[in-house]
Parts: C-alpha cells; sequence; structure tokens
C-alpha cells in the first residue's frame, strides 16, 4: 500500500485515502509546490517576496504554509475529470473533486516530479508534474489510456482554479492565439507609492495547453453550477464547456478535451501552469515549455535537483533509512541551503543553520552565508534578528522582536565549515558591519559576537532571554528585562568552548584562554542555578522564579535545557543519567522525543506565548524534530550512539501504511513537528505538521556523516569513529571529504574490544587520518566490537 | 416565485436557485450578519474593532464585506440536516450543503428575523434567526414538522463550522454543564503588547442548545469524511456523531436530535451561536437567551428595530416602492447611522452623509455626529479623512489617503439637520480642535472648513485633489500636487451657497457675502475651465490635461460633474439640455445610470487606481447608487422630477424573478453599485454587489421625503411642493416635523394651472406653512395639474 520504489528515489501510495493530505513537494529557486496525493496544492514564488498564483476562494492572509494546511474543498488544486461520453460517468484524478473510488491508484513521488496514476472502469489517466529548473511554472504531463477491449468516448477535463485573485480586478477568458486560459488581476492597494511598487508584479495566472481543447470555461461558477465541484453541471447530461470568460467572478483554468480512443489507445496533453506579468511572458514561457524541447527541460531540472544530493551514501541493514538518507534527506537540506526557504529575510538562526547542512553540499554557499551574517552584524557584536538578502527586504513579523541566540549559530556554523572545508581562509575574509565603517575578519566578527554574548546576563552571569533565544514564542520570560535563559547560557558555554579551539589552533592563546575561562564560568554558574535535581531548568523568569522544574505542573521538563547541557559538558555522569532517566519518562513518545512535557494547557505569563499555543502542536510540547536533533546530537557527544540513532530514527515515518495513517504524511520529508502531548491528547499524538521548512534536516544529516558513520573533519585531517547502532552488524558507505573519497565498510566482530580502522588495508594508529589527499579513493574497513562485547562495555561503564 | 408580504415589512423567495447570493441582513448595535437563502452568512461585531466568529476554512485577511462576496462550499454558513432513519434520505436547510431540490422553500426575511421554510417528502423545516437587541449572538428557532400522514424517525443534525480559528491555537468540545459546543482559539499575535491588547477578546465561539443532543461532534473533518459536505460520512448508513472534539483541527458545532414525530408531531429546537470570551459569557448569554424569556427578547429586538424605521410613510400607486420606502429604507438608514457601518474610524464623508438620514430618525444623533466630526477638525480648518469614534481607534487604510471633500460632507450635514430640526442652537455649540487647545462654536467651525477649502486651490482657483475627493480611488489625478477636481469645484460652490444662507440668516453679513462671492467666482471659473461642449469635464490632471471630456475614449462623461453642476448653478438652460441629453446616451443602462463611461479597461496614470478596477464594477463605471442618488437630487433641484423619479426606482429590484435573476439581490437595499459596462459587458450588467453600506440610502430617503413628496424644512416653518412623478394619479403620505404630524393627500386634477393647497381645509398662500406647532396634526390636501396640464407645462418650459 505505500513503499519506496526506484531504489529509494520514489515513493509509491496506492491509497488516496489513507493520509488525505500526503504529499510530495519540488521546488526550484523561484518556486516551491505541495502537491497532495488528492490533487490539492500550496504553491509559492519569489516576486520578490514570496506570493501565491493560485488563490483560496476569499481573500487569504499572505502567509506562507500553515502547521497542518488544512485543505478543503474549494482549495486551490490541480484537477483532472474524466467523463465516459456515453455512459456520462465521472471520475477525476488525482482524486478530488469527484472522490470516487479508483480501480487502482498510485501517487507516487520522485526527486524531480510527482506522478500520479488513477485508473477506473478501463481508463487509466498518468500524470507527471515537474518544474522547470529556473522558472516558474508547473509542467503538467496528462495521458489518458483507454486499457480496455472496446473504443471509448471520452472527456478529459483538467481544472486548474485560480481563486480569488483580487477585490479590485479579476477575470479570465481564453486566449486563442496563446492557447490558453489568462486569469488576470491586479493585486490590491490602496497607497499610490504601491501602484509603482507593483509595477512589476506577475498578475497573470495562465493555463496553457499544447493543443487547441475542444470546449473551454473560464468561470467557475458557471463550470459548477447547481451540481457543484463533485459533478459540476457544464458536464451533467453530456454537456460541453460553453465557452464562457469571467468577469469580475472566480476564474478557472477549465479545458475539454474530446478524446476517441481505441482499445488500447492513449492520448497526451501537455500543460503549462503559473503566473506571468503579461502576455509576451506567457508566450515566452509556453515556447520553452510546450514546444520547446521537453527532454532537456527535465533534464535540467534532474540536473538541477542531482546537484544537491550531496556527497554521502549509506547501506546498513535498514532500507527505509538509507532511501531517506540517500535521496530525501539532502534534497531537504539543498532546499534549505539553495531557496533559504523562500524569503528575503530568513532568521538569522535559520539561515546559519541551512547554510551548516550545505557544507556537504556545496560548500561554498555555507562560506557566502557566514560572511553574509557577519557582514549584517552591529559594531557592538550583535548579530541581528534576521539577514536581508536583497537591497530591497526587510525584517519582518518575528523578526521583529529581539531574540539572543544567533551569535551560537555564527559559531556552530563557522565551526562546521571548518571542519569539513579545512578552508581557515575564511577566518581572515573581510565583512563590513550593520552599523559602522570599515570591515573586520570574520574571525573578529564571531569574537566580537562572543563578547557580546558574554555582556549580556544578568547580575548571575546567567545570559538574559529578552524577547526568546531559540525558542521563538518564549517571548515573555524576559521582556521585563531581567529574565534569563539556561539553554543560552549552555548554548553559550558550548559555542565559547567551540571557538576557543580555533582561537587556540589560529595561536590567539589570549582569546582561547578568556573563552575557556568564561566558557567553565558558565558552566559552573549552570551548574549553581539551573540544576533542579534531576534535570535542569530552562531558565529563569523575569520574577527570579526557575521554570522546567518539578513543581511545575506544566513545561515541567525541557529537553533543550538537557541535551545542550550535555554538549557544553555541565552535566557528569551522575546527572547525565538522572536526566536521561527523566527523558524517557516524561518525553519520550512512540513518535519521537517531546520538546517538553506537559504541555501548557494555560497561558503562563511568565514563560509567554508558547504556552498559549495548541498542546502539544508546535513550541507547545510538540516532538519538535529541531530540538530531537539536538538531543541526538548531544548524545553521539556523550557517548549515547543506540539512544541518539532511536531519536534520530524516531523521526523518519516508516513507510508503512499504519505509520503513515497516523502521521498523515509520507516519509519524504522530516517535517518541523509530529504533535506531542502523547499523554493529553492521545487521538492526535504523532501528527505531522506537514511543514518541510525546518532546520532538522541539516542538523540531522550533520549527525549521520560525521557522527553515526562517525567520518568528521578536523583541522588537518578526517576522523573515523562510527556509532552505527548495536543492532547492526554491518554498514557501508561512501563520503566525498575535500577532494577525496572514502569508502567505507564497518563491521562487527564478535571477540573484538577495541575498534581496529585499516585504510586501504593498513592499520591506522588511532582513529585520525592526516594529510588527506584530494583526488583519491581511500578504501576503509573498521571491524567494531560485536554486540556482547559492546553490551558489556556499556554495562560496565553504567 | 419572489415577492413582498406582510404589508411589505417581509419578503418571500421560493427557489433557493434564482439568486444564490440573494441575501437578507439583520443588525444590532454590536454586530451584523447577512444571511443568504442557501445557508451561508457573513457575520461580524465590534470588539472593538470588527471581528469574525465565524471563519472560512484557510487564515483569512481580515476584511469587511467584499463586493459580490463569494461562498463557496466551506463557506461559513448555518446548516440544518434532516436524515430520514428508516430510508436514509439526507436534505439540509435552507439548502446548502445538500442541495437537494425541496418539495417547497420559503427564504423570508423579515425586519427583525430571517425564516426559511423547507418541506422534502413529508418533512418540514422551520427555521428562524433572531438577535438579541444588545448582545452578540445569533438566536437559532428550528422546528421539525411531520407533515405526512405516517410517524417519521428523523435526526435533525444542526452543523454550525467555525472554520480555520487561529494557527496558534484551536480546538472544540462538548461541555456538557453548558449544553454548548465551545469552539475554542487564541486570537494570532506576535508582539508581547499584543497579547495584553487581545486580553478582551472573544476567542469563543460556542453553539449551545436548549436540550440536550442525542450525540455530538466537533471535528469537521470527522464529521465529513469522505462522504463530503454534502453527503457526510458520519450521518452514512445510519450512523450517529460519535462524540468527537477537535484537537488543533478546524472545530464546528455539530449536534445531533433524534426525534420520533407521529403524523403531525413536530419537536423545536432553539440555538444560540455566537463569541464569548470565556465560560461564563457563555452561561450568562445562554442564561438569558435560550433559558430566558424569548418573547421579551423578540419584543425588545423588534423595538430596536422599530425606533428606526422613522416618521413617514407613503401610500403610491407604486406598491413595491412604498414596501421598499415604508420599511427598509429607513431600517437601511437607521442601520447606517446606529452602527457607522460598524468601524471605529468612519470615513468622514460617510460618517457625516450616515448622519444626513438620521434627522428624519434620530436627529439627536444627526447633532452629535456633526459636532463629533467639527471636535476633530484641525485649528486650519481642514476636517480629518476619517472619525475616531473611541479613544483607542485609530485611522486605517483609506483613513491614510488625504483627500480634499470632507469640508463639504460638514456643510450639508448641518443644513439638513437645521433644516429638519430648526435647532439653530446647534451652531452655538462649542467643539474642540484636533491640534489646538479651546474650543469654538459649531457655525466658526464649518465656516472655517469653508475658508479652509477656498484656500486650497490651484491658480485658476480651482481645487486641488490632492489623492482623492469623494472618489477615492480617483488617487492619481493631483499626486503630484497640481491637478484639481471639477466636481470639488461644484460641490465646494454649492456648500459655500448653502452655508451663505445660513451666515445671512444668522445676520453675519459679512461672512455671508464672502461665501456668495467666492460661490459665484468658483461657477464662473468652472464655466470657464471645465465645459467641454455637452457636459462638465470631470477635473483637470497635474499636467494640465482636462478629463471626463469628449476625446476621451474611456472615462469620457463623469456623472458626477453634471450633477453638481446643476446643484451649484453652473449649468444654464442650454448646457443643462445638453448635459441630460449626454447622459442619456451615455450612462443610462436598464438598472440604473453610471457613474461614467466607458469604464476603464486599462489604467491611467493620471486618473488612479479606480481605473484599474474591474470595468463596470465599484469605482470604475459602475451603476453607483450614491452617485446616482446626487444626480436625483440635482434633477429635483432643477425640477426634473420626472427623471429624478426615474433615477431613484432604477436603484431597487423590482420584486419579481427576472430581476432578481439578474440583479442576484432581493429588493431590501439598495446595494452600493450594480454593475455598469452595459455596452463593454452585458452578461454581467446589472449585477448587484449586495453591499448594503452606501451612503445612498441617506440620499434616498431625504430625497423621497424632501423633494418626492416635497416636505421640507425651512428656519421658521416646512415648504410643501411635491414632485411626483405625472403618471401618479394620486399618493398619500404621513410624516412627522418637529413635533407635529403631517398627512397629506397629493391628487391630481385636470384643468388645474397651478399646485393648490390647503391644510385643514384652508387654502395656504403659497408653499410655505410658518410656525409648525407641535403635537398638532396637519391634514393637508394637495392639488396639482393632471398629467395633460404638466406635459404642456414641460412643452412650453423646454
Amino acid at each position: 500500500m505505500a513503499d519506496f520504489i526506484d531504489n529509494g528515489t520514489r515513493f509509491r501510495l496506492t491509497d488516496p485515502t489513507l493520509a488525505p493530505a500526503a504529499a510530495g513537494y519540488l521546488w526550484n529557486r523561484r518556486m516551491m509546490i505541495q502537491m497532495t496525493c488528492r490533487g490539492y496544492a500550496v504553491s509559492q514564488y519569489m516576486d520578490p517576496e514570496p506570493r501565491k498564483y493560485a488563490h483560496v476562494p476569499t481573500i487569504a492572509g499572505q502567509t506562507f504554509m500553515q502547521p497542518e494546511h488544512r485543505y478543503f474543498a474549494h482549495h486551490p488544486g490541480r484537477f483532472f475529470y474524466v467523463r465516459d461520453n456515453r455512459s456520462g460517468a465521472l471520475f477525476s484524478a488525482p482524486h478530488e473533486p469527484v472522490r470516487a473510488r479508483p480501480d487502482s491508484f498510485a501517487f507516487e513521488p520522485g526527486l524531480s516530479d510527482i506522478r500520479c496514476t488513477v485508473e477506473k472502469d478501463g481508463l487509466r489517466v498518468d500524470l507527471c508534474l515537474e518544474l522547470p529548473d529556473d522558472d516558474v511554472a508547473e509542467i503538467w504531463t496528462a495521458t489518458v489510456t483507454n486499457v480496455g477491449e472496446t473504443g471509448r468516448d471520452v472527456s478529459f477535463v483538467p481544472y486548474f482554479p485560480a481563486g480569488y485573485m483580487s477585490w479590485m480586478n479579476m477575470g479570465g477568458h481564453f486566449d486563442p492565439e496563446l492557447g490558453a486560459v489568462l486569469c488576470t488581476s491586479v493585486t490590491p492597494y490602496q497607497a499610490v507609492e504601491d501602484y509603482f511598487r507593483n509595477q512589476h508584479l506577475k498578475d497573470i495566472t495562465f493555463l496553457a495547453a499544447d493543443r487547441r481543447p475542444d470546449h473551454f470555461e473560464v468561470s467557475q461558477q458557471a463550470f459548477e453550477g447547481e451540481g457543484g465541484l463533485a459533478d459540476p453541471s457544464a458536464l451533467q447530461a453530456g454537456g460541453n464547456l460553453k465557452g464562457g470568460d469571467a468577469c469580475y467572478e472566480l476564474p478557472a483554468g477549465i479545458l475539454q478535451y474530446d478524446l476517441s480512443l481505441p482499445a488500447g489507445g492513449s492520448e497526451c496533453i501537455r500543460l503549462l501552469f503559473g503566473p506571468a506579468r503579461d502576455t509576451s511572458e506567457v508566450s515566452e514561457l509556453t515556447g520553452k515549455y510546450l514546444r520547446g524541447d521537453a527532454e532537456a527541460v527535465r533534464r535540467a531540472s534532474r540536473a538541477y535537483i542531482a546537484d544537491g544530493l550531496g556527497s554521502f551514501e549509506i547501506e546498513s541493514p535498514d532500507g527505509a533509512f538509507d532511501a531517506f538518507v540517500n535521496n530525501w534527506l539532502p534534497r531537504q537540506v539543498y532546499y534549505h541551503g539553495d531557496t533559504n526557504r523562500l524569503t528575503t529575510d530568513p532568521q538569522t538562526r535559520n539561515y546559519l543553520q541551512d547554510a551548516l547542512g550545505m557544507v556537504f553540499i556545496r560548500p561554498e554557499t555555507t562560506r557566502e552565508v557566514i560572511l553574509r551574517a557577519a557582514s549584517q552584524q552591529f559594531v557592538s557584536g550583535k548579530v541581528p534578528d534576521g539577514i536581508l538578502l536583497r537591497a530591497d527586504a526587510t525584517l519582518k513579523y518575528i523578526n521583529q522582536v529581539p531574540h539572543t541566540d544567533h551569535a551560537v549559530w555564527l559559531v556552530i556554523a563557522t565551526c562546521a565549515y571548518l571542519d569539513e572545508t579545512g578552508d581557515r581562509s575564511i577566518l581572515a575574509a573581510p565583512a563590513g558591519w550593520a552599523d559602522g565603517a570599515g570591515s573586520d575578519s570574520l574571525y573578529e566578527h564571531v569574537s566580537r559576537a562572543l563578547r557580546f554574548l558574554a555582556g549580556e546576563v544578568d547580575e548571575r552571569g546567567l545570559p538574559l532571554i529578552a524577547q526568546g533565544d531559540w525558542n521563538d514564542p518564549m517571548n515573555m520570560v524576559g521582556y521585563k528585562g531581567r529574565g534569563v535563559s539556561g539553554w543560552l547560557a549552555e548554548a553559550s558555554s558550548y559555542a565559547m568552548s567551540l571557538w576557543a579551539d580555533i582561537c587556540e589552533a589560529e595561536a590567539d592563546h589570549e582569546t582561547a584562554g578568556w573563552l575557556k575561562r568564561a566558557s567553565d564560568a558558565m558552566v559552573e554558574r549552570i551548574n549553581a542555578h539551573l540544576w533542579d535535581g534531576n534535570w535542569y531548568a530552562r531558565g529563569i523568569t523575569d520574577d527570579g522564579a526557575p521554570f522546567g522544574v518539578s513543581s511545575d505542573p506544566e513545561g515541567r521538563i525541557y529537553l533543550n535545557a538537557q541535551s545542550w547541557a550535555m554538549l557544553c559538558g555541565a552535566a557528569d555522569a551522575d546527572r547525565k543519567a538522572r536526566m536521561l532517566r527523566a527523558i524517557d519518562e516524561q518525553l519520550e513518545t512512540p513518535w519521537g522525543v517531546a520538546m517538553f512535557a506537559p504541555a501548557y494547557t494555560r497561558m503562563r505569563e511568565d514563560v509567554g506565548r508558547l504556552t498559549q499555543k495548541w498542546p502539544g502542536s508546535a513550541e507547545n510540547g510538540s516532538v519538535y524534530n529541531h530540538a530531537a536533533a539536538f538531543y541526538a546530537a548531544a548524545l553521539y557527544h556523550v557517548d549515547e550512539g543506540d539512544r541518539a540513532f532511536r531519536v534520530l530514527r524516531a523521526m523518519l515515518t516508516e513507510p508503512d501504511a499504519d505509520d503513515i495513517a497516523v502521521r498523515g504524511q509520507l516519509p519524504l520529508y522530516i517535517p518541523n513537528y509530529y504533535r506531542g502531548a502523547w499523554h493529553q491528547h492521545p487521538r492526535t499524538a504523532g501528527r505531522s505538521s506537514n511543514l518541510f521548512n525546518t532546520g532538522t534536516a541539516s542538523w540531522f544529516y550533520r549527525l549521520v556523516i560525521e557522527q553515526l558513520c562517525g567520518l568528521r573533519g578536523t583541522r588537518d585531517g578526517i576522523v573515523i569513529a562510527p556509532q552505527i547502532p548495536s543492532d547492526w552488524q554491518r554498514c557501508r558507505f561512501r563520503r566525498t571529504f575535500r577532494g577525496a573519497t572514502f569508502k567505507v565498510d564497518v563491521e562487527r566482530a564478535e571477540g573484538l574490544t577495541d575498534r581496529m580502522i585499516d585504510i586501504d588495508s593498513r592499520p591506522l594508529d588511532g582513529d585520525v587520518l592526516r594529510r588527506v589527499e584530494p583526488g583519491r579513493t581511500y578504501d576503509v574497513k573498521v571491524k567494531i566490537p560485536g554486540q556482547t562485547q559492546q553490551q558489556a562495555q556499556r554495562h560496565g561503564a553504567a
């Protein structure tokens, strides 16, 4: 009913009712589309700010995608009606709006296209959606095949609603010269300056076809009539579309093709759907994508995606894991890193973490991101809340609320870049300042960011949280100017110690020394003020109350405060054991580790907005995968590889019907959250947000490569230290690193007590290979202790 | 199929497919609801800004109602499913979502309730919607009757979707103590200050019932399932609602009542639907409206509406006209005047014109409005773009764009108030200034407004238009600082001459003299610069180009520029005749007079945003009724009573199926526009916006009372000068005026050459009755020349 196919590069779902919101997504640098198995879609493009070209049927708030996006009868979709002209029987592909039970169904999202096949009463519809590599448009190929044994007369009716385009001006008509329906509009505005600002907007949504339809309609209402979406009046009683237009009415591209199909016969129609500024742009796009070389377009699109599929491949006993990690994970990392989540002002935190994953795909992008972020830093050392990607961009929404954590990510991204590339020249690269003349080296930028961070502390020396840290809506812990973030104390300490190593390596002993002392002092403060007996508090409010502590009935234990205590070294073995026990008891769910529990059910005015979110959703105690990834990082950091893998693995939807039904998504991306509040709302726990924008992807990829497989760069070489799960007997992977290729075969050997590494059949002394030679392929064999030994070791250690 | 019933106080529509958006509206001081004949609704309440409690299923832009509001499958509605539990047959009342063809149907909006009766297969559903007089809630009474001859088992399922309430937090559950579904949410926000600002918001939408349902459901998705709205899975195969909740899912109030109905038997259920801040408010509201004295609630609601039905009644040969003018017109005037269109910052123009109609209903409101507007005037004399009704209100949207006409309406409203009430004390009433200390008399305020207006002129002495006059989106004629408004020149001249009369009467000869000279000088300039040969230009652009002139291929002739040329006396007889001919030829449509023609089909950058609207919609050449009302006023002003009446009459939808189908509305209100562009888009011409917010209502009411019936106040008495249409033989009306009652009988008498007036059987010398005695009833008989004479006179005059 549901599984990976084509060596993991495609998925097949054979039931459109199992998980109605199950979707695949495609993108290029200018646009993205998330397409459900039933035919609904959310699409967005940059112009330069995010815009839509297919709208809901009412005036919509301009938003990106919302978690657990609600599709409804008139939600924008790409629908294909099929009518048997003898019997009048109607069905639609993919599934909406007719919802007729298909004889067979396959929804097959791939890496660079989304396919769907629906068969009903001897007729098969094959759909394929592709994107150009660098234009905004959807390329649809629809094939109708008579799989029966007698001839059939069929009307095939693609139906692409454009929705409520504008209260000022919207309409539509068929343009015979272009062979396209043009849905026209004027983006609403009031101030005269916006008229000039809007000049470039693509206010046309067009549906063009490679062959002239037999009939068409442009008015959605005229098409649907009293019959409604599921049984449109225009298609009842053998009727044909009437060639109408839309005059300040909801427009839609509706084309009717009357096909005579002999047994086995089929007809193919190609469609192009998207926005355009004027008819000449429509003409240009149809020329390229309907009348041009389709194979070349496909190759370019595939090449664009293939470019981002990374430098790593694994073969483990866990086929679903391999399929995800070898294809869909780097794809998700690449999507983030190459598009910046389709915004012009990414949050600094997101921008830098998305770049972190790009070190494995296109490290020069990471370098650019780091330097751009540094160049928007303030002379004081403060890192801004968002990074402007264009001269005309502005900081919007959440980027207008002061958050205090951004310096941390500048350090982590820079260290990751150095680890992977060894490119120390970045440290000397100059970057300007947002509010000052001249420029300074990145090294100075990062160091100054940490000095600023070290200064923004309360009288105890703990970092002020202002209106949020990593946790955006934790906005009332410190809004009065006194509250502190326990997590940020840990993250600061961690970042300081990471940077101290860089300083040391750069022979800047003074800064290194200061950073080490500051990092250690912070650890002392953490242990003095934030340890609650069995875990660490998440912070201390404006009024001096620690929260995320055992006396809290809600929000009692926060995952991040524990993960980063391990990362920064605050937790000794005893505390670590207590923390892990508490996490197991209070935060584990069948769908991953919740970011805290219990979820808040009422506003806590000294914690903030997150406590008002629906319990178990998003930042209110969901299985927030980004936090879970930090936890996995911490677990690897403290040699808890089995636990770490379990945490990572739980983020992936299983390719089977039961898990897909519960999570409501396909295993093609890690969503930003699964519902938590397992004990409070068991019915909905595990449900996916179906949002594929998340910092999780980068961290997950990095942990797989650097921790699970254990190949991570050092200043002058590479560490080889796999931490594969104890129930894996063997695992092979390939990874490129600084121009070299490592083929690694990890195998358990019973009787072994220590890891043994051979490189090109010669034993390696220790676990670091120095002086990696570009162009060379290293054949690495790692033997690790068998399960029995490992368990014995573990028991010894505990 | 469609007609007034109950002496014009109610309408009956017997086909739900004739005009799907046909609707009635109810309101009280806190809320309004527009309810269609099929069950969809738009409702809004003040808190203090306008808010909704039933939402569309996606994140909606916060808007008031949009013209030609598009209803769609999941648009919010109030639906009642009826299932026969033996056959499983399903229908719904009013009509959506099942859309089963009813055996009989009646949608019956009344003055203070909306009723609907649907009968199908021996079952009848009677629905009645009422509002409290001063709370935000809908009171529904639903009665199911077995009109057949055998017993029936029926499930009756009210279904009230709450829609997408919030991306932060939304859900719902049944509260057994309250006997209500509570759909809960948190209004989304990001800045911490908004948390405090939002404290009072009513984030609960509840559906309470006066009896416990047998089953319920709160998740819309669980209810609909694969069956969808028209055939919900939860009601298929005899199933019962499962008692589910909504956990960050779309919530809905869905109650199931299993009724055993003997032949002739019926059951009644009362429901309350609306927003609440907390459960105690739900409890309070259900106590008042479900468990309290329903008759008392109904009386209060009726009394509220009855209070606004005015002081005028007519009996003419035109029954539909009478039904509208005696009931629905004052109701619409009252809605505007008592609610200020449910905004906290009405445009000054709207605020003052809505108050203008209130002089006939509650003149003390007009007095308050005038003084409030004056108190927000600037010391310079400038009248602001919007009036703030609360201390915490702000000028928003269009009120942030500078318009230049507001002084005109201050004069007109004040004069109308003085005419009707004779209350000269208002002139001495003090009002403060927005930007200065102290206060001055209203007299000084109005005079200074005119001095300011007189100063804002170009080198020719014509008024600068800035970014718009009465016509909001005419925003680019003068945005560079040079363009002028021809209409405003006329309106200024008219306002100056009106105010000159007041000044004269107040013995302020100096100001009166200046105003008369200024008014006359403006007329000269109008004739010098704006006469185009057959009509007046609408203005002159920043670049010196007159527009609204014969050489313009689009926007060639504007109605307002002609109407106000007549009002201000600029047009002599010859020009008037040319103008009327041009209007007849170019602006007349079967559904009224267009505000200009041809509609613009492309942007004119020296005219502005209106040229970008859909051709024939709103300010782009629709039959914009407000402009048509000015035209009617002008026609009465120049003794063109027959034409004037035709213009007024065309604004009213006929109570017959053909006109209702074309206009798509019921004759219960004047909409702000009917589509124009009759020659350009004949298919859609005549279609109503279905927006009942319009300054038209006040003007229409005033013209009927003061011009058609001809009873208008003077400083010390009342003029009696009816201008009834020449095809009316007789007409009677009753009007209260300054505490007295006038019963007037107007009759044509053949052979008569001059009007003759008897009051209480004594002939009146002239047409002015001085010294009206409060409390007295005047019996007035007016004899006017018969049709033959009148036509002869007209020919003589032409």
